[in-house]
């Protein structure tokens, strides 16, 4: 394995302003060079922050991607959401329940939901499209006591349905909440 | 902050095959899916595996990135080399310097240098444009002490030039690994 070490600690005298967070297509040229690392096969990038290290540090929002593994799947959907829910960092304000087989639904619709659930004073946002429900869905932390109660193939649907006033439903543009890939028919048709 | 929870450990019944490993572009349906999250504001995304968890894993290939402060910035750069090579993880076989200011260099010219490296029996491989030498230069692993006792702003160059046999520069195609941005001039040509 490889350890790549990117040098970026300096004060940018030269150029009279900090060139790390200078502007670089849609980021900055030092996440675009931490975006090139992370494009190769190199398989450890470590940065290094110097002047104006905190302000730097803030720009490179790399997130955490943790693997739960669950070794009871065949007990059904809710062994998942607690598999996953221990993993869970110690105060989120929100869960947000994705499924694995949706590609489709992209950045935009899932900052779209979290943009609602910060906008309204309710716990549970899930998406609609042509008047069903879809996914993901965001459930605030209160409700993870009685996630961690569901049991067998009961997703979390029973939940959603037990507090109705407490649910804003989000209509969106993109079918993609309402679809999966079950078949080999949804994948050529989702596919393209 | 919004912890994202990919639910992903079935079994794919209905397709007969794993979902989570099927093509999707460039990658497959469940790396989509998660390269959607990490497009997102979510702040924290975990994927939760069951069926073929081990196989599965080994597709996500999230790379860690790690932030070094190096508080010695101002004594120049083989402070930041050094707090670099503190956060290496226990045994890489090289490590790669490369520079903040560098955005041109693609991730091709940094897997060549990685074959490079891989395939010929030189403890360090540095590119060079148009016959003069740049980054990022790999230094196999047994460089590490010397790496540890640069001084001021003494970068790795010194190294290179004590171990001539040891060697390999690798010719490329791209200016961008002796380009630089140190002006507001480079920035302006560089950003085309």
């Amino acid at each position: 394995m490889i350890s790549a070490i990117l040098l970026a600690a300096g004060e940018s005298k030269r150029m009279g302003k900090p060139k790390q967070l200078m502007p670089w297509g849609k980021s900055t040229i030092l996440v675009q060079a931490i975006d090139n690392l992370k494009s190769s096969t190199v398989d450890e990038i470590i940065v290094v922050l110097g002047y104006k290290a905190e302000e730097i540090a803030k720009t490179i929002t790399t997130k955490p991607v943790k693997i739960a593994i669950n070794p009871d799947y065949k007990q059904g959907m809710s062994t998942a959401i607690i598999a996953g829910l221990k993993l869970v960092s110690s105060q989120p304000q929100a869960v947000m329940l994705a499924l694995g087989d949706q590609p489709l639904v992209d950045s935009q619709t899932i900052n779209r939901l979290i943009d609602e659930f910060y906008n309204h004073d309710k716990g549970i946002v899930i998406p609609t499209y042509q008047g069903k429900r879809g996914h993901p869905v965001i459930f605030a932390i209160k409700y993870k006591p009685e996630l961690l109660e569901l049991k067998g193939d009961i997703g979390a649907r029973e939940i959603i349905k037990n507090h109705p006033g407490d649910t804003l439903e989000v209509a969106v543009d993109s079918e993609s909440v309402i679809s999966d890939i079950d078949t080999r028919s949804d994948y050529q048709s989702q596919l393209g």
